[in-house]
This record gives structure tokens, C-alpha cells and sequence, in this order.
């Protein structure tokens, strides 16, 4: 990886047959949803969370998604005659985990609540859709299979999808007009009104966010390598331990660990990973750096107000 | 479309080859990012604003992306030997606009910012991640061809991505460890300690953009469909005025109209839609219960406070 000279923003270059850790980050730029993909092998459900689905046809209506070549899945779903595209949910974070998780085995389908679909494929219950596909095609790609679907059916329901992006889960913030002005226009009541409150919240939680985000780059810790730096001040870790409490995918952990363990900010021993004396140097920087950053946010407007502020809020998330 | 009678949630049920309405809502539910592809037609830029990208292999690194077979500027990326997939930052909304509404001309190039890459394709100014492929294969996929790209270089800046998701642009709100236990955990000082700012007001405008949510659906609207409706209230506009001015694609604004105008809530007079006397009935109904919202949202607490925290977060989002 070498830095390239541009003008403003700096861009770190790369060739992804070389440098696939490079390749990947750039990839995970691309914000995704999640979706189970679901498929029966002898009658037995099996699962995969996947973040390579997309949409292709309208007339026929098709979709894709690709699978490891070397995944133990791969023939289930590569010889089924269907699959169901379960796209997820804002709150089921948990769902997409046990599956990526369970392995080849069926254990994930003990864990969550499913419905079998038209040919009996597990419909995953709260999925935002479902979509019940027959296998259409199935395209080399690389290491990867990319499998079409056929779509047969679809369901969908009312709510907010998970999403997957720069290695975490996330939820969408939908912008509004308005947004781009920098002041909040109202975006209901009458023009002029002062902005409601809901609204005042979502501007002010996008500009503290894009400010924090300016701030934690300069310490030059991805957001993935900052969560889990963080994540081990409380003691010794592994890898998978790390996956199920820093709302983060796998492959974001272990190559946040690699970062950190590559900068001397946290070593490795057999399967267990802690931070080193840098590590908890450089956490404590971060966290103190954090706090001023609150401060200065909020520098000059009356400490009454922000106390009041404060509890506002705290009601509300409370409730 | 007829409602399947299931537990909670309840869905709607569609065939995609019967009804493509509802399979393109059903689509809409998987997020995504946002990427313009570029490439060179006899040495003069092309580009497509898309979100059917996804990433294949690692090793080869191989990515894909489709286009209809009917558009304009399918055979520019069909029969050139190289494009690049540009991934969005969250502040190009209008990059994305700006190129998907050019036509096949190459007018675009000379509104957004770029600079020619490695094989003189533009890599767009400001996007997160740019990746330079050469055309690896073109597959059949019903009224779009898969044309799927061997990434020889990548180029990652810091930043969000712009994301879109259920037929609108967004941003993402990362997930941290605490959202799911309700009230907010601290994620950075010492454990115990009271939750900061920043992560007071992510927390509540999670809070009330959810059980915003769930408000406007008891309306029956669409997220797209009550904007669009909204958006007439200044008076009579074209779909390419709604698209420039609603923060919503192309295909969501036209469907959002078909929706409406089958509602009796909008009527059609040439390329202009307007309010009819219904919709505009509707439309204050939607803004009165808005306003009730966020007042019974803010309930039972001090009138003082609310005024503090209202004028605490207008000064932060006026910075």
C-alpha cells in the first residue's frame, strides 16, 4: 500500500491481486444489506449470511448472490432447486450472526424463528422480504459461484433494513432535503416554523458524527481497529469472542487484529488477543481525545441548558 | 398484491413476474451503496449511476455490476476493455444526480470533478473508493447484462458512503455495542460513567425515527410516496423536479406517483402532477399528527428543558 500524492482527499492506492486485505477495505466502502440466504439439502435446512446480494432483472425477474467456492454450503445451495432470499431486518443483527456462525449444520435453525415458504425453504420470520427463488444459473466467479434466482414469490413487510458497511452493522439514516442547506429545514409543519424537535435530533446525531469521524481518523485507527482496540481494555479476547460484542463482521475483526497486532497495539497469543502497553497508550488517547471532543462541541452554550439537554435526551432514549 | 395472513409482522405478498411494483419495493428493502461506473467511448467519457454492484472473488478480485440491455450506454461498457466502479461518498448525492440524468451524452464529465486514470477512465473526485477494472465477461441476465470486472487497481479516502435504501438516499448510523440493551452504554470513557453527548442524541434520533416510523405507516404512505406528496404542497411539478428536489431515485418517485395518482391523492396533466383536493387533505392530516408526535414524544417533560435542549441542539446544528 503506498500513499499516492492528489489533491485533497488523500487516497491510499493499491493492487488488489497483491494486497487482498487493501482490496477488501476497499470493497466494505460499498455500503451493503444483509441477507440469510435459505435452502433445504435433504429436507434439512441450511443457511448463509451473505452481503453479495443484488438485484439484476425486472422482466425476468432475477437476482444474485455468490458463495466461497470452498465453502461446505456451497453444494447444498449450488444443487437445490431453490433458495429464499431473506433480507434483514434493522433489529436482527442476532439472526445474521447465529447463521454465519452455525457452520453447515442446522443448529442456527433451533435459534431462530422461520416459516417454511411454498417449497418448504425456510422464510426467516421478520425478514423486511423475502424473496423465493429458483435456482436459474450458476456462473463461475472466481473463487466464488454466483448463483441467479429466478424470483417466484415475494413478501415483503414495513420497517428499516440492517445494513452492513465498512466492516459493521448499521442502520440508515435517510437524508432529507434540507440536509445538503446545513441548517434543518422544517420537514413538516408550515415553512418558516421552527424546525420540530424529532428533526433537530437527526441533524445535530449526522454533524456530531461526521465531526467524530474526522476526529478518530487522525489517530489513523480504522473504525473496525478503534472498536476493537476498545473492546480489549476489558481483558484478553479471541477472535470469535470479538465477532459476537463489537456489532462487526468477521472478516472486519480479523483484519482490524492484523492492523493492530502489525502496529504493536495489541498481541496475540494462541487463539487469545490482548492489548500491549502501547495499545492501552494509544486506547487511553483515544478515549481522553473523546471526551474533549464532547466538551468542544458543546463549548460556549450555557452549562444550565446542557444539563437539560442532557436529561431530554436521556428520557427519550430511555423510554 | 393481496395481504397474507401470518403473526406479527404481517406481510404483502406478490409474483414478481406479475407485478413489478412490487417487486422493485421488495428490491428496495436490500440497501446500498451508490456507484457511478466510467469508462471511455471512443476517448470520450461515459457514465452510469448504479446499485447493483457486488463484490465476487478476492482471489482473482473480481466485482460485478449490471446494466438494461435496452440503455443507451450499454454497448460503451459492453464493448470497452475497461471501467471503473466509483463508489459514492455521502456528500455526492448530486455526482449521483448529475450522471444518471446526463443521457448517454458526455455532459456530466464536465459538471462533477474527475481525473483520468492508469487507462484514461475518469476516476470521480471525492468517492471513497475507486476501482479500476478490466472487463473480465459480459453475462446474460433477462433484461440486463452482468458485466463482471478483474480489479487491477483500488484507491480507498476516508469518509461515509452514500447509501440508498428502500428507493432514497441515506447515510449510515453504525450500530454500536449498547444499542441493543436500550438504554445507551457508554462507548468510550470509563464504564459507569454517564453516557456522552454525542451518543445521547445517535441514540434518541434512533429512537425517534423508529416510532416515527411506525407513526407513518398507520397512514398507509410509503416513505417515498408521503415526500413526493409533501413535496406537491409547494405546488404543481415535473418527476424530474420531484427526483431533483426529493432526495429520492428516479424509479421511487415514479412509483411513488403511479401509487398516489391511483390513490386519488395526486393527479397527472401532462409531464406535471399535482396535490388533488384529497391529497391535500391528506397531506395536513400527515403534517398535524407530525406535529402531535413530537409533542407527545416529549411528554411529561419540563417545558424549560425541552426549550433548553431544542436551543442546545438548533446551536449544533448551525455550526
Amino acid at each position: 500500500m503506498t500513499a499516492v500524492a492528489t489533491e485533497t482527499p488523500a487516497y491510499e492506492a493499491s493492487v488488489p491481486a497483491e494486497d487482498s486485505r487493501a482490496f477488501r477495505n476497499a470493497l466494505g466502502q460499498y455500503g451493503t444489506g444483509v441477507a440469510v440466504i435459505t435452502t433445504l439439502r435433504d429436507g434439512v435446512p441450511v443457511g448463509m449470511t451473505v452481503n453479495s446480494f443484488a438485484a439484476v432483472s425486472l422482466d425476468p425477474p432475477l437476482v444474485l448472490w455468490s458463495i466461497r467456492n470452498d465453502s461446505g454450503r456451497a453444494p447444498a445451495f449450488v444443487e437445490a432447486d431453490s433458495f429464499v432470499v431473506n433480507v434483514l431486518a434493522a433489529d436482527q443483527m442476532e439472526v445474521a450472526r447465529v447463521v454465519a456462525t452455525a457452520g453447515s449444520g442446522p443448529e442456527a435453525f433451533e435459534a431462530i424463528a422461520w416459516t417454511p415458504g411454498a417449497d418448504g425453504v425456510p422464510l426467516v420470520d421478520g425478514a423486511l422480504a423475502r424473496l423465493e427463488c429458483r435456482l436459474h444459473e450458476v456462473a463461475d466467479g472466481g473463487d466464488h459461484r454466483i448463483l441467479v434466482g429466478h424470483v417466484e414469490r415475494c413478501s415483503v413487510t414495513d420497517g428499516q433494513p440492517l445494513l452492513f458497511v465498512q466492516g459493521g452493522y448499521a442502520l440508515p439514516e435517510p437524508l432529507l432535503p434540507g440536509d445538503a442547506g446545513g441548517a434543518a429545514e422544517p420537514q413538516y409543519g408550515a415553512p418558516g416554523e421552527p424546525a420540530p424537535f424529532a428533526q433537530l435530533v437527526t441533524a445535530a446525531s449526522h454533524r456530531l458524527s461526521r465531526a467524530f469521524d474526522e476526529h478518530r481518523a487522525r489517530f489513523g485507527l480504522g473504525v473496525a481497529s478503534s472498536r476493537v482496540l476498545k473492546r480489549l481494555s476489558a481483558g484478553p479476547m479471541t477472535c470469535d469472542q470479538l465477532v459476537a460484542t463489537c456489532f462487526l463482521g468477521p472478516r472486519a475483526v480479523e483484519d482490524a487484529l492484523s492492523e493492530l497486532v502489525d502496529a504493536g497495539l495489541v498481541s496475540r497469543s494462541g487463539a487469545s488477543y490482548r492489548q500491549t502497553t502501547d495499545g492501552r497508550l494509544v486506547r487511553r488517547q483515544v478515549a481522553e481525545s473523546a471526551r474533549r471532543f464532547n466538551e468542544s462541541a458543546l463549548e460556549g452554550l450555557p452549562e444550565a441548558d446542557v444539563a437539560a439537554a442532557h436529561r431530554v435526551l436521556a428520557a427519550l432514549v430511555a423510554e
